[in-house]
């Protein structure tokens, strides 16, 4: 998963992008980089880690312009080192070229094969570069058809940003996978970003969302849609995106997050009930579901688990603490709000399962007469190709045990799940359409290159 | 103010030490430092930031041996740089002394003058390079008497850690005002550290404060009393630890931080009740508070105001978005929880005001009908001088401004303050006496080197 | 200018080519590179400044394979940044290719505006780039002739040195600009330099030169030649790399390079005589010739100049030392050895004159009662298009005066530079024919990008 | 061994002491060090390794004022790490005291036990803490007396300079073991210095060197002595700071040391002739010496060995080039010159004996013929205690080996060292007496410590 932002026609385009790119960071911790343009030339800047750590007002007066890019780069798939981070920039017939994405192309390693054959050079493994060679190798008259004709061949996720001459370019995968949203300054100029609240942090107003298959283009002040995509058969949104993904401030596939995780939260009270004494969060992401499970349930919240806000990339094994050092370093309960008590805890979603087992080893520890947990998702069964960085299917604790064994694996006294249907039924109210593949294995746009027995691309 | 920890008698000492820093990070960000002592010889490391910046497995193995001390430094006062961080480690002719200290001595500037007279070197401007001089000057016989000896002519506040020989000593002022705790290991070594939250990153089992007065010795295995410093007139442990400074998850002064920040938020709801559509905190050291109003009131709890957890120190001074920039970094609304409502913002102080202000204009902006302002504590009106890190009273908002000049400022339709007596009726169950100076003037031990006319010294 | 050198078939190549940089760090201290092949894949690290800046045992720990590339960069031209200091690393459809080339191509932008047509994508400005990219685009059935069939559209100067598949190539220009030598290790394997004094500090013996116009590929232990690329009309080797570029103790064009300097120093001497009370050089790069002019003339030779050798990057520009800071700071005159004395200075070779100005300051500032400046090379008036980094012929002094002319700016009593034929028939003796385009603007390779209008591209 | 710098009334008086310290770099690499004085206050630099790498503009720019002092330290000797570096800054009682040393005090241990004694907190382990403890407790009424009766009580080797109040200090020990030069600018204001060639890159003229025991005062323009402290019973300035230490360029002890290196060189062919071939210097250090062989016995000189200036801390250990890297790293023999030859090598001194070994390998691997060892110092028999920081005596060759022992260790035909009397005689000309301890075993000062069996402390 990453987060991009694009600023077209603005005062500083960088550091508007920085401030997109530091709302965004929950997206992506890895990388960051941000690239301007200006009188055709591009600069651009990488940096390893927070966007904070590599950008700072010296760096940013090194990017001067009113047109940049930015992206925030989630894990080191495809791999390490920055040669794979964005944006990626490079120099083809019209000029330069620079480029961000958010998503995962199924056909990546086809089409490569394609292009290392006709003599196309690669410089790192990211699906990103295929694109720009794509452009590259149009015969399309001008940039307009170039970016078309290369989107086109495309499979999957893709929420990109390109640009090319003096324009921006902004287009979503037919199918609609991963978000962008569209904003426009009180100055003038447009923005552009993975998610509503990186608009709020830019000051900039909510247009609207880019639709699936769109392409947009903003030349001179003025945003046109070039011809569409081909339709996809149903648009399919990530659901994971509301679930987990998002900032709860966001507002995403139409809905704000907050609110959408609170009606989880009382639709999965609905589903599981349980008689307890208090009902908690795992601190941030489950607080608005384990709010609405205890609205709807009457069941009092409390705050069990405080979260250090510090934990950042650690170093350090310790020898003398215990295997379980990686969810404490990470939370710490309250006792006196735990002990002789039977208690619900409320998790967004169940991946791996090893954070909970340690979670509720530490609830135990701290004298829970009875631990109920309540996930406000279904069971994670199937891996995601659509930009969802999930572990292997061996990893998914779903995908290899059934619920009363996964309940006995983490040693709670009760343990439910969100029905599919019921968290469908809560979104449906605006007549959306989802892609829940890695709840059902419901995959709508094609697995090319995994049906090839291609390795599988990575997800940015 | 500043986090101390100490432990003695466990193999990786230093890994410990780092643990326990870690969960005290809160207590602050500026500086880390952490020393060692084996075969006599002291090893010391300090590191500016965070301590998970500073130290890593490589760093960790240069600091060998079972008795270690560690120090998280929260600002620069007394004087940027390291030279002021602290451990302190000096030579003196009974070895290496080594030294962290919490809280803020009020005559230490005269007894530097003293010192510095009969010829006394300093390197920096702490407090605590005094002590470290009291005790190689003292002339009693031996460490024991040469600590007690430097303490005793102390007046103010202070935690302290000491290492002298093949001891460790751990002493609280007589009026108690900054918390010390010990703890004891499974493998049978002792851990010592400003908070219990500390203890339970080292999984170190909770056995009792340190009391006022008090200085304890560890050696060989084995915990001994000195004879106590002078008794305080009454005990002052500072109450603003429970109300802002200290983690919910610890327990100080003999209670649970969060049950105690629930009770003051009851009590306000109760002092000031006003008719609204839903309550919230300001994210995350009113969430105790503000869930307690909303269980006295009956008005639903929301999360309105989302935290940006990325927020570290930002070099980046944007020129594009307004001058309440600091404040939208760090925290974004919910809209569509705050649009068209009437709101209850509940913050567990107001000392500045600057932030509220900037929030207040937030909410204010994404829709709010209403906004009322309940603070979870009394107007602080003057000075702390026995080690928080209050700004200069011109900069209290409380010390030059009327609750209801506060309100018209702050652009709010009604504020509540909770009273000093609500206050302290809540936490006096357990028979506590308070220092509560920022609220009532009221100041227990005596401002030395203010009434001469020197400069007061720094807090740590 | 740039050093390059490769390493085939030994344990720790890396390591070699480490040292290999490090004796030929005179050739380029902007920026190092090397890369290894270990089972098809390639391990790159590059570093700005000095070779042993930038490597150390960890560094070089994480380039394993027996089969190396190292380059070391002289200049900033063709852009700063690492993105134009080699190798050039990139994927193709035969596999990996890694390339360092010491050189000028004179048709490379020429060729690139063709490779751009066609959609291929640049990262840099470098000439090697349009080397890998031919090679990729060639329709040559394999390796062997993709490399041949790429570096026969090249005119110009190029050393280079590719890996592809599991071969190494070596290849000079028709007109053999640039050094390259052969080497082989007792051990076995075969290493490829700038410079014998390379081959010294790797613990190679010396075998051959590569010819001008030769390709070698060298695999599975055994070196081949293939067809040769077409003869040119006239072979061209650089003299400048006698003059001034290459280390005293290399072996270059057959000749040892201090040897060499001695006879111009010699020839001199003879054609410049002077009465004089001393000869002295500017250490180091004239000590050979002001020994040959001492020896010749009979005039005794002192040590006058002192050199600083821990000048580095400076960036202290003082505010009260006045204008000649910069030639003070590197050289400092031994004052009795000169004071009310006739002195001779030698110089390699005079292109802007300012540091000789410098110096000659310094030199009549201490005390001489005349100087007499002796350059053991012609003027300089022309700019070289075949990989040495001249300035702008509006900054080359004897493209713009008479040597009266300069002898005055200098302020000299008197001036000789050695004549061209003198100097030519001091290495004529073994034949040879030499690249002086610099002195007299006889360009041999043709200049296709110069007489087409084109950016001249950067020499590396 | 270190170098000292001081500037009193210039304007930019920290980029003088750079200057300063840049010239004496040769005197220490190990760290440097920059202090100024403004208004009483005291600002510091202290940064590992080159004066160049750790200053720039923008650090100068942080050291305001027109008095600083500068230091640049040789070892690790008295513990690695910045709390060993200089200058030393304290607070005492009259205010800021800053100070800089260069030599080795004999009696510094047992200084430093009674001061402990007395309650003195020592930060580190070097010498030049003692003197400002010592300042510290005077008695004496002002700052000029405290200062004299701090230097009165030490014994053995130093060069200081001391900030104090508004003034700068300068003094040398009685027996005047390390030089100290006074300058003046043109612009009014003083600079002192460890040699002259640090005076010429400031701009500064040379006015006289401090006399042994000599205590100087400057202040408000104006330069005054102290009562010079006790006379020893003979002055007893380092030869060695002659025969290998100081920059030729430097004027030490009345004469330039180009000048009597080259005697040196001409008595050493007088007392051992041989005939050969060629002679040669070891690049720079023996350069003079080697030429003054020449000139005496009218052997031509070569340039037989080529140093990689390029030299640094390296960071390698190859695994795959034998034994004598170290050497070859840093010499290349030129094979032409040496081949077939018979060689006299000039060394300027030998101590170790570990680098003329290797240096002896390396010229015979090229061919030498017969290898004729001249050293143009005398044996080094005995340990310094006075600042030279040269090896544990079982480390000394000469020390352990006869000449012809040593002449076969190191595989040479024939091995001749200056005469102790020989190298007297040739600099007796001006009358002076030397300290030639190292040769001879005559200490002049009291070792104090080493009686005492206290450990000796280090140089600097």
């Amino acid at each position: 998963m990453c987060g991009i932002v694009g600023v077209m026609g603005a005062e500083h385009a960088a550091e508007l992008a920085f401030l997109g790119l530091y709302a965004l960071q929950h997206r992506g911790q890895e990388a960051a980089g941000i690239c301007t343009v200006e009188g055709g030339e591009v600069h651009l800047v990488k940096a390893a880690g927070l966007v904070m750590d590599g950008f700072d007002d010296q760096v940013l007066k090194g990017l001067p312009g009113t047109l940049a890019l930015g992206h925030t780069r989630y894990s080191t798939a495809g791999g390490a080192g920055l040669v794979n981070s964005q944006p990626i920039v490079a120099r083809y017939h019209q000029g330069e070229l620079a480029l961000v994405h958010n998503g995962n192309i199924t056909n990546a390693q086809q089409l490569r094969r394609g292009l290392v054959a006709e003599g196309a050079l690669f410089q790192g493994t990211v699906d990103t570069e295929v694109i720009v060679h794509l452009i590259a190798r149009s015969r399309a008259p001008n940039i307009d058809g170039q970016i078309r004709h290369a989107l086109s061949q495309l499979t999957g996720a893709f929420s990109v940003l390109i640009t090319g001459g003096d324009a921006l370019y902004a287009a979503r995968d037919p199918w609609g996978y991963r978000p962008l949203v569209l904003g426009r300054l009180d100055a003038g100029g447009w923005v552009l970003a993975s998610e509503t609240c990186a608009l709020d942090l830019m000051h900039a107003h909510y247009v609207r969302e880019i639709e699936p298959g769109e392409i947009v283009k903003i030349q001179d002040g003025e945003m046109t849609s070039l011809p569409a995509l081909g339709r996809a058969e149903r648009i399919a949104p990530c659901i994971f995106e509301l679930i987990y993904f998002a900032r709860p401030d966001s507002v995403v596939w139409g809905q704000t997050v907050d609110r959408t995780r609170r009606q989880f939260g009382r639709q999965l009270a609905r589903e599981h009930p349980v008689e307890a004494d208090c009902v908690f969060s795992v601190p941030d992401s489950s607080n608005s579901a384990a709010l609405g499970y205890s609205e709807e349930s009457g069941i009092p919240l409390e705050l069990a688990l405080i979260r250090n806000h510090y934990v950042g990339r650690t170093f350090i094994h310790p020898t003398q603490v215990g295997r379980d050092f990686r969810v404490r370093i990470k939370y710490n309960p309250v006792r006196e709000v735990i002990e002789g008590k039977r208690v619900i805890v409320v998790d967004d979603s169940l991946v791996r399962g090893t954070t909970s087992q340690g979670l509720v080893q530490l609830i135990r520890d701290a004298g829970a007469r009875e631990v109920h947990l309540r996930v406000a998702s279904p069971p994670v069964r199937f891996p995601c190709f659509y930009g969802i960085d999930m572990p292997n299917p061996k990893e998914l604790i779903a995908a290899n045990l059934s619920v009363e064994q996964i309940r006995e694996k983490l040693a709670v006294d009760s343990l439910g799940y969100l029905s599919l249907e019921g968290m469908l039924d809560t979104v449906r109210g605006n007549g959306a359409s989802f892609c829940h593949a890695c709840f059902s294995g419901d995959y709508t746009a094609p697995l090319v290159d995994l049906e090839e027995g291609l390795s599988v691309s990575s997800h940015c």
